[in-house]
């Protein structure tokens, strides 16, 4: 009797704790037991919300939470995907981050993010290697008339080596993201440490800027009016039905410069060559010339990456798309995409040391369906599948991990 | 009549829109509008919560926000003071991060913030000056047994200057931040280019790393577990009252290790000395010993400063404290206090260069209480006092812009 009284007690003083088998997400603020991912990736999530009616987790669809008596919502979702996953709550309808998680750039703002784990994430962690450092650095830009930040991934031993000078890799984030993404939710600086240390990989620099670049005078925020939060509940509520546009505003429908658009990304490949490229070269030992000059990016940036490349092959050697490129808009066709730079598959096979397309097995056949047509064209190209992953850091992480030991041979 | 019809329809058309003199917070994410800050200082938010009962502003105290029937919850709080604040928002008791603003990690977890401008921002905003890097750096500590990263701030020339050395300022932030705080929040980067460019001050080296440090098998969370959100909302909810202590844990009220306690900083003091330091002077070209060393926090931050330098004046001779010191805690002896330290007024001003004691004029009186009784005991010192500021980052600015230029003089 003694013993069941005593289970009780040690039961109820266990309510708010997550099942044992039950472990906080790595990306947690400290001390942040949920959420939880549990063994078959199922997570668990708890929210204080005392007088709300409706509490969802929203990741991939919505999720109801379900109050306790303590004003706690709990709830345990269906297993996840492994990976990367920007996630946010809805509170009676408000949308926000969830404040047990710590807060990642993504559509715009600031979201919550849990990391469901792969079994062998050693080629992203922390490691008793030489490591590289991530250097914040500004510079203005004469294109955009601005100060712009980038991070600039130096290698180990970039500093004691004072004589090396080395190739260069220019690494792009996704639609919503910014300069912050690739070390902050991708890693890369591990990624590349763990890559220099088992000598899989060559020292380079990676540089990481913001896609988003527009002209003086342009609207700033073009990328991030696409945001749901900057767009649809806080900047830019449209206004009612049958309004006239409010003074002094574009109609939402046909901005001046679509992201998208027949121009997507002229502007930064400008700002690219005008300020980032010579910022770079008279402020780091690089080595000259296309042959040491690559460039990559995720989704949107893998697009960018692609219009950047394939528009100025005197300046580029290597080329990657992580779920993003310039296959599957309006149909590939090798004499007259891209201006027709594949048009003599000869000629672009010797310029281009390496055009890498990578995505994650659950994205989707859109990428296979380009590298083959590219292929089938003549133009030599390594395709990576991520198996299990979807639109996100996971696969990219894996991507970067497969397109590095291939630059610069 | 056509006229007012006019004004009518752009009057409904403007309705989501803040007035004209309201300019959004520079913490705001790309594109959003508010929250939007009058030239009086009083600050009109807006937050989209189509179901919620009730939304609240916590900022100093809790101010409603009242519904409209477009589901939008907008309010205008009274004129704040000059500075960076942290704020939450409550959603029907959610308290939760406005995600309309950029998140900045303080209370142990990511708070959106709001900036009320000051009239003179200069010395903190980008010029067109030579800029230094902030550089990202982990390391292995021995003493916490666990992988640590600090960012480290090299000066302007100290890529090109290859044979220069410097001296090196230890920098802290303070309770429930991060190592983060100083450039992100506080902008340290950019004062100090600015100084450097007028010649104010010496170029440095500045090391900004976490506060948190336990020893293995110590509970990490110690420090993240005083924050109102990891511990009322989501780590720890306390069991009913008169439940016996959940098993595994220490009772909330006698932690192993109190992070304000007698030990107070012992776990940093032993890891900045076997870890930090030599991994910096091993790592970065610094200069030196002692004159060359300087250490110097905020709050919590200026705590720690006074802990480790009071008790090893062979290895600092500069010492700051922004809104935090050794004083006022438990009064002062100048006999007795941190060890005797003051005893001798004449040996210790010989060794001390500079002893700052900075402080906000709204944050009361106790710090510059301190600097009289020190300066009453004969201790040398600088007292600093922010006008019209609070305990926030505006005066922390303010008092690195001051302290900085008498350093390594």
């Amino acid at each position: 009797m003694k013993r069941i009284l005593m289970a009780l007690l040690l039961a109820g003083s266990c309510f708010a704790q997550p099942a044992p088998d039950c472990k906080p997400s790595s990306l947690n603020i400290p001390g942040a037991l949920y959420p939880c991912v549990y063994p078959d990736r199922r997570v668990a999530f708890r929210v204080l919300a005392p007088t709300a009616q409706k509490v969802q987790v929203r990741l991939g669809g919505a999720h109801d939470l379900t109050r306790g008596d303590d004003g706690l919502w709990t709830g345990t979702i269906p297993p996840q995907v492994i990976g990367f996953h920007y996630y946010t709550l809805s509170i009676d309808g408000a949308v926000v981050s969830d404040p047990a998680t710590r807060t990642f750039f993504g559509s715009g703002w600031d979201n919550s993010a849990l990391e469901i784990p792969e079994d062998d994430s050693g080629y992203y962690s922390a490691k008793d290697v030489p490591h590289g450092e991530v250097r914040q650095r500004w510079y203005l830009s004469k294109v955009t008339g601005k100060w712009r930040r980038c991070y600039v991934y130096t290698p180990p031993d970039y500093d004691s080596a004072k004589r090396s000078r080395y190739p260069v890799l220019y690494l792009l984030h996704g639609w919503g993201e910014n300069e912050q993404g690739w070390h902050s939710q991708g890693h890369v600086d591990l990624i590349m440490d763990n890559l220099i240390a088992e000598n899989k990989a060559k020292p380079m620099i990676i540089v990481m800027d913001n896609l988003n670049a527009v002209k003086p005078g342009e609207d700033a925020s073009l990328f991030a009016a696409r945001s749901i939060i900057a767009r649809r509940s806080l900047a830019d509520v449209p206004p009612p039905i049958g309004a006239p546009p409010r003074p002094g505003t574009t109609p939402a429908a046909a901005p001046a410069r679509s992201p998208f658009g027949a121009n997507f990304g002229a502007v930064f490949t400008e700002m690219l060559m005008t300020d980032l490229i010579p910022m770079v070269e008279r402020t780091y030992r690089v080595l000259p010339g296309r042959e040491n000059r690559a460039m990559a990016g995720l989704s949107m940036g893998g697009m960018q990456s692609f219009v950047t490349v394939l528009g100025n092959l005197d300046k580029f050697a290597y080329l990657g798309g992580f779920s993003g490129s310039s296959g599957g808009r309006g149909g590939f066709d090798p004499k007259t995409s891209n201006n027709g730079v594949f048009a003599d598959a000869a000629a672009f096979n010797k310029k281009m040391k390496v055009l890498f397309l990578g995505i994650g097995s659950v994205e989707g056949p859109g990428t296979k369906t380009f590298s083959e047509a590219l292929t089938k064209a003549g133009i030599r190209n390594v395709y990576f599948e991520s198996p299990g992953t979807a639109h996100e850091w996971l696969t990219w992480r894996r991507c970067f991990n497969d397109f590095a030991p291939r630059l610069f041979r």
